[in-house]
Protein backbone atom coordinates (compact mmCIF):
# COMPACT_ATOMS: atom_id res chain seq x y z
CA UNK A 1 0.00 0.00 0.00
CA UNK A 2 0.78 3.30 -0.76
CA UNK A 3 0.51 7.08 1.48
CA UNK A 4 -1.53 9.47 -0.57
CA UNK A 5 -0.97 12.63 0.62
CA UNK A 6 -1.64 16.34 0.04
CA UNK A 7 -1.25 19.10 1.86
CA UNK A 8 -1.79 23.09 1.78
CA UNK A 9 -1.89 26.05 3.62
CA UNK A 10 -5.19 26.96 4.66
CA UNK A 11 -7.03 28.83 7.36
CA UNK A 12 -9.02 26.50 9.40
CA UNK A 13 -12.26 28.11 10.46
CA UNK A 14 -13.63 28.34 6.57
CA UNK A 15 -12.27 24.73 6.37
CA UNK A 16 -14.10 23.64 9.42
CA UNK A 17 -17.67 25.13 7.95
CA UNK A 18 -17.14 23.21 4.69
CA UNK A 19 -16.39 19.89 6.58
CA UNK A 20 -19.52 20.18 8.83
CA UNK A 21 -21.65 20.93 5.91
CA UNK A 22 -20.09 17.76 4.14
CA UNK A 23 -20.94 15.94 6.84
CA UNK A 24 -17.62 15.33 7.82
CA UNK A 25 -16.86 12.76 10.88
CA UNK A 26 -14.70 14.16 13.43
CA UNK A 27 -12.34 11.52 14.70
CA UNK A 28 -9.71 13.52 17.47
CA UNK A 29 -7.02 15.83 18.31
CA UNK A 30 -3.67 15.19 18.74
CA UNK A 31 -0.56 17.27 19.85
CA UNK A 32 2.67 16.16 18.47
CA UNK A 33 6.21 17.87 19.88
CA UNK A 34 8.77 16.38 17.15
CA UNK A 35 12.50 16.54 18.50
CA UNK A 36 15.04 16.02 14.87
CA UNK A 37 18.57 15.85 15.71
CA UNK A 38 21.59 16.09 14.38
CA UNK A 39 24.26 13.01 14.12
CA UNK A 40 27.70 13.75 15.38
CA UNK A 41 29.14 11.85 12.11
CA UNK A 42 27.38 12.50 9.53
CA UNK A 43 25.10 15.06 8.05
CA UNK A 44 21.70 13.57 7.83
CA UNK A 45 20.24 16.25 4.87
CA UNK A 46 22.70 14.46 2.55
CA UNK A 47 22.26 10.82 3.85
CA UNK A 48 18.41 11.33 3.83
CA UNK A 49 17.72 10.06 7.14
CA UNK A 50 15.94 11.65 10.48
CA UNK A 51 16.10 10.55 13.60
CA UNK A 52 12.90 11.73 15.98
CA UNK A 53 11.39 12.10 19.17
CA UNK A 54 8.12 12.73 18.94
CA UNK A 55 5.78 13.12 22.29
CA UNK A 56 2.28 12.65 21.50
CA UNK A 57 -0.55 13.65 23.41
CA UNK A 58 -4.38 11.88 22.74
CA UNK A 59 -7.18 12.99 25.38
CA UNK A 60 -4.85 13.15 27.80
CA UNK A 61 -2.86 10.53 27.86
CA UNK A 62 0.66 11.05 26.55
CA UNK A 63 2.93 8.38 24.91
CA UNK A 64 6.94 8.97 23.26
CA UNK A 65 8.27 7.02 20.25
CA UNK A 66 11.55 7.51 18.93
CA UNK A 67 11.83 6.88 14.99
CA UNK A 68 14.30 6.05 12.92
CA UNK A 69 13.69 7.19 9.15
CA UNK A 70 16.13 6.03 6.44
CA UNK A 71 16.78 7.33 3.14
CA UNK A 72 13.93 7.18 -0.54
CA UNK A 73 14.48 3.28 -1.06
CA UNK A 74 11.98 4.15 -3.94
CA UNK A 75 11.34 8.00 -4.93
CA UNK A 76 7.34 7.69 -6.34
CA UNK A 77 6.16 6.08 -3.72
CA UNK A 78 8.78 7.58 -1.44
CA UNK A 79 8.83 4.66 0.43
CA UNK A 80 11.92 4.46 3.58
CA UNK A 81 12.99 2.06 5.91
CA UNK A 82 11.21 3.05 9.24
CA UNK A 83 12.29 2.12 12.69
CA UNK A 84 10.28 2.56 15.92
CA UNK A 85 10.29 1.64 19.24
CA UNK A 86 7.97 3.46 22.09
CA UNK A 87 10.32 4.48 25.19
CA UNK A 88 8.95 5.49 28.92
CA UNK A 89 11.00 8.25 29.42
CA UNK A 90 11.14 11.23 26.50
CA UNK A 91 13.68 13.21 28.45
CA UNK A 92 15.99 10.63 29.26
CA UNK A 93 15.79 9.18 25.70
CA UNK A 94 16.68 12.66 24.83
CA UNK A 95 19.88 13.27 26.93
CA UNK A 96 20.87 9.83 26.16
CA UNK A 97 21.08 10.73 22.70
CA UNK A 98 22.87 14.02 23.90
CA UNK A 99 25.24 12.24 25.50
CA UNK A 100 25.71 9.80 22.11
CA UNK A 101 26.57 13.20 20.39
CA UNK A 102 23.53 13.55 18.81
CA UNK A 103 21.81 17.09 19.64
CA UNK A 104 18.55 18.61 18.96
CA UNK A 105 18.50 20.64 15.34
CA UNK A 106 14.85 21.60 15.22
CA UNK A 107 11.40 21.09 17.16
CA UNK A 108 8.79 20.94 15.04
CA UNK A 109 4.99 21.17 17.63
CA UNK A 110 1.80 21.00 16.04
CA UNK A 111 -1.75 20.18 16.98
CA UNK A 112 -3.69 17.79 14.39
CA UNK A 113 -7.38 18.11 14.27
CA UNK A 114 -8.32 14.91 12.29
CA UNK A 115 -11.66 14.30 10.13
CA UNK A 116 -12.91 11.56 8.20
CA UNK A 117 -14.37 12.57 4.61
CA UNK A 118 -15.48 10.03 2.00
CA UNK A 119 -12.54 7.55 3.01
CA UNK A 120 -9.69 10.41 3.51
CA UNK A 121 -8.80 11.44 6.18
CA UNK A 122 -8.58 15.38 6.46
CA UNK A 123 -6.03 16.86 9.11
CA UNK A 124 -6.45 20.54 10.07
CA UNK A 125 -2.72 20.98 11.30
CA UNK A 126 -1.65 23.78 13.38
CA UNK A 127 2.25 24.81 13.40
CA UNK A 128 4.26 26.67 15.95
CA UNK A 129 5.70 29.10 14.28
CA UNK A 130 4.31 28.18 10.57
CA UNK A 131 0.35 28.36 11.01
CA UNK A 132 -2.76 26.38 9.53
CA UNK A 133 -2.45 23.46 7.28
CA UNK A 134 -4.85 21.02 5.20
CA UNK A 135 -3.40 17.59 5.04
CA UNK A 136 -5.47 14.79 3.47
CA UNK A 137 -4.40 11.51 2.71
CA UNK A 138 -5.76 7.88 2.01
CA UNK A 139 -3.70 4.66 1.16
CA UNK A 140 -3.49 3.24 -2.06
CA UNK A 141 -2.85 0.03 -3.83
CA UNK A 142 0.01 0.22 -6.16
CA UNK A 143 -2.34 0.93 -9.29
CA UNK A 144 -4.92 2.77 -7.74
CA UNK A 145 -2.67 5.31 -6.53
CA UNK A 146 -3.89 8.23 -9.80
CA UNK A 147 -7.45 7.84 -8.84
CA UNK A 148 -7.00 7.84 -5.38
CA UNK A 149 -4.52 11.10 -5.86
CA UNK A 150 -7.48 12.71 -8.02
CA UNK A 151 -10.12 11.90 -5.17
CA UNK A 152 -8.11 13.46 -3.43
CA UNK A 153 -7.99 16.62 -4.98
CA UNK A 154 -11.81 16.78 -5.77
CA UNK A 155 -11.89 16.69 -1.73
CA UNK A 156 -9.94 19.58 -1.61
CA UNK A 157 -11.46 21.91 -3.99
CA UNK A 158 -15.09 20.41 -2.04
CA UNK A 159 -13.15 22.21 0.79
CA UNK A 160 -12.83 25.42 -0.59
CA UNK A 161 -9.05 24.58 -1.26
CA UNK A 162 -6.70 24.49 -4.30
CA UNK A 163 -4.76 21.44 -4.95
CA UNK A 164 -2.09 23.23 -7.13
CA UNK A 165 -1.16 25.28 -3.82
CA UNK A 166 0.10 21.82 -2.76
CA UNK A 167 3.10 22.19 -0.53
CA UNK A 168 5.62 19.29 -0.83
CA UNK A 169 8.21 20.46 2.20
CA UNK A 170 7.75 18.90 5.38
CA UNK A 171 6.66 21.02 8.34
CA UNK A 172 10.94 20.22 9.43
CA UNK A 173 11.97 20.93 6.05
CA UNK A 174 9.75 24.61 6.33
CA UNK A 175 11.09 25.35 9.39
CA UNK A 176 14.56 25.06 8.41
CA UNK A 177 14.07 26.78 5.44
CA UNK B 1 25.03 6.51 48.99
CA UNK B 2 27.68 4.26 47.62
CA UNK B 3 27.60 0.78 46.79
CA UNK B 4 29.97 -1.12 48.27
CA UNK B 5 30.28 -4.25 45.93
CA UNK B 6 32.80 -7.35 45.98
CA UNK B 7 32.30 -10.27 43.75
CA UNK B 8 34.61 -13.72 43.31
CA UNK B 9 34.50 -16.47 41.32
CA UNK B 10 32.42 -19.33 43.14
CA UNK B 11 30.72 -22.94 42.57
CA UNK B 12 26.90 -22.02 43.71
CA UNK B 13 26.10 -25.37 45.15
CA UNK B 14 28.50 -25.10 47.89
CA UNK B 15 27.26 -21.03 48.92
CA UNK B 16 23.74 -22.31 48.66
CA UNK B 17 23.99 -24.87 51.28
CA UNK B 18 25.83 -22.08 53.58
CA UNK B 19 23.25 -19.85 52.69
CA UNK B 20 20.92 -21.86 53.76
CA UNK B 21 22.32 -22.77 57.04
CA UNK B 22 22.67 -18.85 57.63
CA UNK B 23 18.68 -18.52 57.20
CA UNK B 24 19.56 -16.46 54.27
CA UNK B 25 16.20 -14.96 52.63
CA UNK B 26 15.58 -15.95 48.82
CA UNK B 27 14.58 -12.81 46.60
CA UNK B 28 14.23 -14.14 43.14
CA UNK B 29 15.84 -15.09 40.68
CA UNK B 30 16.81 -12.44 36.89
CA UNK B 31 18.01 -13.25 33.72
CA UNK B 32 19.62 -10.32 32.19
CA UNK B 33 20.36 -10.31 28.41
CA UNK B 34 23.24 -7.08 28.33
CA UNK B 35 24.35 -5.65 24.76
CA UNK B 36 27.39 -3.26 24.27
CA UNK B 37 27.58 -0.86 21.70
CA UNK B 38 30.27 -0.10 20.01
CA UNK B 39 30.03 3.95 18.55
CA UNK B 40 30.68 5.03 15.71
CA UNK B 41 32.83 8.55 16.17
CA UNK B 42 34.66 7.81 19.15
CA UNK B 43 36.42 4.88 21.09
CA UNK B 44 33.88 4.22 24.31
CA UNK B 45 37.18 1.77 25.91
CA UNK B 46 39.28 5.16 25.64
CA UNK B 47 35.94 7.53 26.79
CA UNK B 48 35.00 4.96 29.58
CA UNK B 49 31.57 4.97 28.34
CA UNK B 50 28.93 2.33 27.53
CA UNK B 51 25.62 2.23 25.91
CA UNK B 52 23.71 -1.20 26.64
CA UNK B 53 20.25 -2.89 26.08
CA UNK B 54 19.56 -4.87 28.73
CA UNK B 55 16.22 -7.61 28.26
CA UNK B 56 15.53 -8.51 31.81
CA UNK B 57 13.15 -11.41 32.34
CA UNK B 58 11.82 -12.00 36.06
CA UNK B 59 8.46 -13.94 37.13
CA UNK B 60 8.08 -14.43 33.19
CA UNK B 61 7.53 -10.75 32.91
CA UNK B 62 9.98 -9.25 30.59
CA UNK B 63 11.57 -5.53 30.39
CA UNK B 64 14.06 -3.73 28.21
CA UNK B 65 16.11 -0.84 28.94
CA UNK B 66 18.53 1.37 27.10
CA UNK B 67 21.13 2.62 29.42
CA UNK B 68 24.24 4.85 29.28
CA UNK B 69 27.08 5.20 31.56
CA UNK B 70 28.98 8.26 31.51
CA UNK B 71 32.73 8.42 32.34
CA UNK B 72 34.22 7.56 35.84
CA UNK B 73 32.99 11.34 37.66
CA UNK B 74 35.03 10.67 40.58
CA UNK B 75 37.52 7.35 40.84
CA UNK B 76 36.87 6.18 44.75
CA UNK B 77 33.14 6.10 44.80
CA UNK B 78 32.65 4.98 40.72
CA UNK B 79 30.23 7.58 40.50
CA UNK B 80 29.11 7.85 36.71
CA UNK B 81 26.76 9.86 35.28
CA UNK B 82 23.95 7.23 33.85
CA UNK B 83 21.07 7.59 32.22
CA UNK B 84 18.33 5.22 31.03
CA UNK B 85 14.83 4.76 30.34
CA UNK B 86 12.56 1.41 29.35
CA UNK B 87 11.59 0.64 25.77
CA UNK B 88 8.48 -1.14 24.53
CA UNK B 89 10.28 -3.15 21.48
CA UNK B 90 13.84 -4.28 22.54
CA UNK B 91 14.58 -5.66 18.68
CA UNK B 92 13.81 -1.96 16.97
CA UNK B 93 15.77 -0.24 19.25
CA UNK B 94 18.48 -2.24 18.50
CA UNK B 95 18.26 -1.78 14.84
CA UNK B 96 17.98 1.88 15.33
CA UNK B 97 21.54 1.74 17.59
CA UNK B 98 22.40 -0.12 14.44
CA UNK B 99 21.37 2.12 11.22
CA UNK B 100 22.74 5.25 13.28
CA UNK B 101 25.94 2.87 13.38
CA UNK B 102 26.55 1.62 16.96
CA UNK B 103 27.46 -1.96 16.17
CA UNK B 104 26.59 -4.90 19.05
CA UNK B 105 30.27 -5.07 20.82
CA UNK B 106 29.19 -7.52 23.32
CA UNK B 107 26.71 -9.77 24.80
CA UNK B 108 26.56 -9.95 28.33
CA UNK B 109 24.06 -13.33 29.15
CA UNK B 110 23.51 -13.87 32.89
CA UNK B 111 21.16 -15.67 35.52
CA UNK B 112 20.99 -13.72 38.81
CA UNK B 113 20.01 -15.70 42.22
CA UNK B 114 19.19 -13.07 44.87
CA UNK B 115 19.51 -13.59 48.45
CA UNK B 116 19.17 -10.87 51.45
CA UNK B 117 21.96 -11.72 54.11
CA UNK B 118 22.46 -9.44 57.52
CA UNK B 119 21.56 -6.48 55.43
CA UNK B 120 23.70 -7.29 52.50
CA UNK B 121 22.46 -8.58 48.91
CA UNK B 122 24.42 -11.96 48.06
CA UNK B 123 23.65 -12.41 44.02
CA UNK B 124 24.82 -15.80 42.67
CA UNK B 125 25.57 -15.16 39.26
CA UNK B 126 25.53 -17.61 36.10
CA UNK B 127 27.66 -15.35 33.54
CA UNK B 128 27.46 -17.54 29.77
CA UNK B 129 30.76 -18.27 29.05
CA UNK B 130 32.42 -16.86 32.57
CA UNK B 131 30.93 -19.23 34.49
CA UNK B 132 29.77 -18.84 38.32
CA UNK B 133 30.39 -15.81 40.54
CA UNK B 134 29.04 -14.74 43.83
CA UNK B 135 28.23 -11.37 44.32
CA UNK B 136 28.06 -9.36 47.52
CA UNK B 137 26.42 -5.67 47.73
CA UNK B 138 25.48 -3.03 50.00
CA UNK B 139 24.57 1.10 49.62
CA UNK B 140 26.37 2.84 52.61
CA UNK B 141 26.93 6.68 53.46
CA UNK B 142 30.18 8.23 52.62
CA UNK B 143 31.63 7.88 56.16
CA UNK B 144 30.23 4.75 56.93
CA UNK B 145 32.13 2.99 53.67
CA UNK B 146 34.77 1.19 55.57
CA UNK B 147 32.53 -0.52 58.27
CA UNK B 148 30.16 -1.68 54.85
CA UNK B 149 33.41 -2.97 53.28
CA UNK B 150 34.76 -5.14 56.39
CA UNK B 151 31.21 -6.34 56.60
CA UNK B 152 30.99 -7.08 52.79
CA UNK B 153 34.37 -9.42 53.58
CA UNK B 154 33.04 -11.15 56.51
CA UNK B 155 29.90 -12.46 55.16
CA UNK B 156 31.88 -13.57 52.15
CA UNK B 157 34.04 -15.87 54.71
CA UNK B 158 31.10 -16.78 56.60
CA UNK B 159 29.86 -18.30 52.72
CA UNK B 160 32.72 -20.32 52.66
CA UNK B 161 34.35 -17.51 49.89
CA UNK B 162 38.11 -15.28 49.92
CA UNK B 163 37.76 -11.69 49.78
CA UNK B 164 41.02 -11.56 48.43
CA UNK B 165 39.95 -13.37 45.57
CA UNK B 166 37.68 -10.31 44.57
CA UNK B 167 37.54 -9.99 40.85
CA UNK B 168 37.43 -5.57 40.20
CA UNK B 169 36.61 -6.59 36.14
CA UNK B 170 33.00 -6.42 35.05
CA UNK B 171 31.82 -9.56 33.26
CA UNK B 172 32.07 -7.02 29.94
CA UNK B 173 35.42 -6.66 30.99
CA UNK B 174 36.53 -10.41 31.62
CA UNK B 175 34.83 -11.68 28.34
CA UNK B 176 36.64 -9.09 25.80
CA UNK B 177 39.98 -9.92 27.73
Amino acid sequence: MYEVEMKVRATHEAVRERLSALDATHVGTVTQIDTYYDAPHRDFGETDEALRLRREERDGDAATRVTYKGPLVEAASKTRRELETGVDDGDEMNDILGALGFDSAAIVEKERDRYRLDGYTVTLDTVADLGEFVEIEREAPEGDIEPVREGAAARLRELGLDPDDQIRTSYLGLLLE
